[in-house]
């Protein structure tokens, strides 16, 4: 099924208009479709306006609320624990990340756990908030039990990204963005929608036997962290969703493991929970709190030039750094307009006709 | 070759005898031995006493000051770079840990990034450090280049650790310690030893194809990032490795990327470094600079417990937390002794001649 074609201004004007009509405010309405939407434009596509339907009903299920009072709930200089009131993690996490930025313009860095949020978007919309402000930037979140820990049976953790956004001089910044499984859950999505096998490495049978079902995960099946297998380090990857989960459970008073709250709002909150909400974990830290930031950023640029103008196995045009590939895809969406494919198209109309908003 | 079992005293003794031999301070001799030997306690083999000879060669050939003045050369409330003065890491990171550990007491959180520094053992020594003062401990470091990014011919990586420890109640703690690789270099040299093929995944030849050489290091290949391949997500291991490499060198004003000074003292240095030494970061976070110290246990220990009873796949007895398995090992080893390999032994009783030092 081909593709239809959306600008940016449209997906932009309509889902400020979803948001709006939630009951956001004008400001956070523009801040969450900022967020939504630079998923989308950097070509993350399962975490942008496809989500958009998701949110709502989250909304109608009484599971967000539009009209947070986001505040801090306990604080040192470079600390702070932040309550998001079930608003919008779209939202929330920005505010989060303020705060943090703040508390790094006093002591050199700052540190932010987040609890009673929801499903933030990416993670690197919100560590790159600190690029312009010459500071490093750190999210995470944790999510939904999509996850086997290596030689579990059970799905415990969530597809847990991390991102980390680093400023440069002349040369583009260095963003990394992923989650810390082998492949995210929109991944097996595609396959499923195109009848195709997943690779070995990407998900395990209900069994822990390995796979190459890409509709695994309705079967009882889990994603792998990470690293696959034992023997191909897969506990790493384990260690690394479990670190996420930690930062941005555990540390807020958020809700943790199994216990993650689903980002489907059909699917039955857990029983249980041992926290409040969805949890994240963003950073910032001033380069100039290590060293100038001149000399810094001199050396950024030659780290990223060297990996940049690396030479490349045979058959591949160039090596790239992390959010390189990101990039391109911003600039070419914003100019071409954004591809969305026929089921999300489906989901937005419906949610038009619904809510009685043109799209 | 079968093995031969010192005890932790016998090897404690000698490695101590070692570097005071080597002109450290009393207090400086019983730390780096500390640090050392507790690779060996864990199972971490390759970064233990048998590294011992690699940091006397240093010495001899002058990239180690065994009489470091280990200082501050830049701070703020929340973070700082120490320059190690070209010291033993096993000496300089702990130091590091500590200033860290200072500015978590005063300002919730502490960061230091190091320079002029050399191997600092196990990257979860100093990570653990935090643990008995209720803060959560990290520590990660640079390494000559021996891994080639995702799509790249070139080595510019090293193997980059990264190490977290969090606190808990009644639990034992989480303490996350790995490679940024798929393997360690010391499991491609295990193979070689037994004149096995390692498994596809964890390095690739010099044209970048994948190999099961266990000597292909020696023959222009390199390491994979964790990940293996771009299918199974190496960019995402090559990311990591690179935010190590920036946080440790760049940050710090060490060197980095493919510049990063190698251990092997007979490998001359790179050229055109742009930085001193290897470099290091390090942080604390105290866990009641986020919630209530025994709020936040509760629930770790919920956390642990739950993972660690968590149902296994067939074959498997259990599920295991980061740290377990390492600390099973340190038990047993306590007290049964550390099994070294003969060509461990003989480097061992060769520096036990050279130095006039009993083994």
């Amino acid at each position: 099924m081909s593709d239809k074609i959306y600008s940016y201004q449209q997906l932009y004007q309509f889902a400020l208009h979803v948001f709006k009509t939630m009951g956001c405010s004008e400001a956070d309405a523009i801040l969450a479709t900022d967020v939504l939407l630079s998923a989308d434009l950097r070509g993350i596509d399962s975490h942008g306006i496809a989500r958009l339907v998701g949110y709502v009903r989250l909304w109608e299920v009484g599971r967000i609320n539009p009209t947070p009072n986001i505040q801090i709930v306990h604080e040192t200089p470079s600390t702070a624990v932040v309550d998001g009131d079930k608003g919008l993690g779209l939202v929330v996490a920005p505010r989060a990340m303020q705060i943090a930025m703040e508390k790094a313009k006093q002591v050199g860095t700052g540190w932010v756990s987040v609890k009673n949020s929801n499903h933030f978007g990416i993670a690197g919309y919100h560590a790159m908030m600190a690029l312009s402000q010459d500071m490093i930037g750190m999210a995470m979140t944790n999510a939904s039990a999509l996850v086997a820990p290596t030689y579990s049976a059970e799905k415990l953790l969530g597809t847990n990204p991390i991102a980390v956004a680093v400023p440069a001089g002349n040369q583009a910044p260095f963003v990394a963005d992923f989650a810390t499984t082998t492949a995210a859950n929109g991944k097996l999505e595609i396959a499923q929608r195109n009848n195709a096998p997943i690779p070995t490495g990407w998900a395990q049978d209900a069994q822990g036997n390995p796979t190459t079902d890409a509709a695994i995960l309705k079967k009882g099946g889990a994603l792998l962290p990470l690293g696959s297998e034992k023997e191909q380090g897969s506990h790493k990857g384990y260690a690394l969703g479990s670190i996420v989960d930690i930062f941005s459970g555990v540390l807020s008073g958020a809700s943790f493991g199994p216990w993650a709250p689903p980002f489907p709002a059909y699917v039955a909150m857990p029983e249980n929970m041992p926290g409040e909400g969805l949890g994240h974990f963003v950073g910032a830290m001033r380069i100039d709190a290590f060293r100038p930031a001149k000399d810094f950023k001199d050396n950024m640029d030659k780290w990223l030039n060297r990996f940049r103008t690396a030479t490349p196995i045979e058959g591949k045009d160039q090596v790239y750094v992390a959010g390189d590939l990101e990039r391109i895809m911003e600039a070419a969406r914003k100019k071409e307009g954004i591809p969305l494919v026929m089921e999300v198209v489906k989901d937005l109309e419906a949610l038009s006709s619904k809510m009685n908003i043109p799209l």
